[in-house]
């Protein structure tokens, strides 16, 4: 992308200018779709979102030395395969609203939201192969990372699904599920990066290690949300978690240190016996009662640090700092 | 793949040995999964097919001059592309048997065969990167050439769904349709191939045009299938087509000669309204009486001599004979 709209001079790089820069490139491309297919995969890209995943590819690369202003094809590209996710567990959970629209299901029907899914993945990959002036061997690392990013996000799903109900599933499991699940594309939108804008290979791994902390550290934050007391805006009813029994991350810190009494509890309230809402409320007593929920607030900012941590030596831009707000963010969502 | 397993010396360049070949390194691969997520990927990859597709790709590779035995992973990464578009139909169709046995959603849920299908896509671009001994830039190449096919695809079922019932749509309409749905993939393996294979360009050109004629030679014949008198394996129930209200190639054929009077009983058969044994056999008097089978064979022989036409200046390897050898098999399928 050469035009003067993509180029981004670093005293903007900035949360605000870089996802309006990106919303800006999405429409571009996706809102005048002629055609069906193009029209869903558009009406499910244009939804209003963070772009976190592309920004911090964005970021990773200017981060470790490199050239932002030539990779928005593959930032794009990270929110393709994001948003393909999104909508395929729409059709999965069956749920029909998603950052206060219809979902694509919802809107055009099952059996074409599938394929609008599809279609984003594989638009993933044409996408990250416009980076033309980025040279051959590093594009194809970067699409290497990106396919396995995505495969891991598949093995975490199935893995997730796996655990339903599993309360004494040990906290190492669900931290490698949550790796997976939710760390996979982190790890993948800054290692693409940092590759693509051709950082030293120490470089390219304080990126990715940046990002697996993020990951994680993002993931028991937002486990946490539905229990804090303020209810901020997760996007889903906070009693979604107990109702599909999900055996979150306090859920498994919390129950692994009650004693048999608690356990038995907190069993109750992952059974699907009780009402959602009295269960989350239960769920919500043992978390405090265990000194769960604190603890898991100190584990997710424990990552944050670490995170904050593994970019340290890189030298002091914007788009570090930019990382670092990211990564404070993540564990602070009503800022 | 360098190790001899893989390797195909010409003289063995045929379909059988070929099929065998690609059937042993799936086997070698995904037989021993240990994960649930490519348990599901290696069950629908293992069941017993012609390995159409990824055979066409060797073969176009070697006719155009290249050596097919370092690409095994680039054959094998369309099979993925392609049975993760069966994993999904199967998903919109909810059919609960594909190739005689349990479909992946009817033996492992819907959520998880969904996601399974995600990751097939997702490993048909691990898989093509895996072809390293092939120069960078033509690699890049084919994974264009390969992530546009599968968007094709996409579009093209997409395209199919608005079809369903329109009696009326134009057959150069549904021609359009069927090059995207079916021809995207044989072009995208035939001409993937060519490339990885080093071929000069207008060779490139001819594997391509070949794989046009006969992506739609193939859909043509598929259509006709249902209406043939001796009913071959088509691996569904003859009813299907009209059960699903779909306007098939003959059906638009034999509707766009009719004249009023007929176009009314086809209309008729096409309705829903009919029970479905009633509506088929409705149908096959028709589109005998309208002369559209008659036509339509003619046609779908036309493409099929058009496609071995394309190859004609191609030197006569025994990969030339193999693809010409499918090209007359696709349009006679009890052989």
């Amino acid at each position: 992308m050469t035009n003067a709209e993509t180029r981004l001079a670093p005293a903007e790089f900035n949360s605000a200018e870089l996802t309006d820069l990106l919303n800006r490139e999405m429409r571009k491309r996706w809102s005048a779709a002629a055609e069906r297919t193009e029209q869903m995969a558009g009406y499910a890209l244009l939804a209003p979102g963070k772009m976190l995943r592309p920004m911090l590819l964005l970021a990773s690369a200017e981060a470790t030395g490199g050239d932002s202003t030539r990779l928005m094809p593959a930032a794009l590209a990270v929110e393709y395969l994001h948003v393909a996710t999104l909508v395929h567990d729409d059709i999965i959970d069956d749920d029909e609203l998603r950052r206060g629209r219809a979902t694509v299901h919802a809107r055009f029907g099952m059996p074409d939201a599938l394929v609008a899914g599809d279609f984003l993945i594989l638009n993933m990959v044409s996408a990250l192969l416009e980076c033309e002036a980025v040279p051959p061997a590093d594009v194809l690392d970067a699409a290497r990372v990106l396919a396995t990013a995505g495969a891991d996000v598949c093995r975490g799903q199935v893995r997730e699904a796996e655990l339903v109900g599993e309360l004494s599933c040990p906290v190492e499991d669900y931290r490698e599920m949550v790796a997976l699940k939710t760390g996979a594309l982190f790890r993948g939108a800054c290692r693409a990066g940092a590759i693509l804008g051709g950082a030293a290979a120490e470089d390219v791994e304080a990126a990715t290690r940046y990002a697996e902390h993020l990951g994680l550290g993002f993931q028991i934050y937002d486990d946490l949300l539905p229990y804090l007391a303020d209810s901020p805006t997760t996007g889903k009813p906070s009693t979604s978690d107990v109702a599909n029994l999900r055996p979150t991350f306090p859920v498994l810190v919390g129950h692994q240190a009650a004693g048999e009494a608690d356990r038995a509890r907190f069993a109750e309230a992952l059974s699907g016996r009780m009402p959602a809402a009295d269960a989350h409320r239960l769920m919500r007593e043992l978390l405090t009662s265990t000194g769960a929920l604190e603890l898991s607030r100190k584990l997710a900012a424990d990552e944050i640090a670490q995170a904050r941590e593994s970019i340290a030596d890189l030298p002091g831009t914007a788009a570090v700092e930019l990382m670092l707000a990211i990564a404070e963010l993540s564990i602070d969502r009503n800022r």
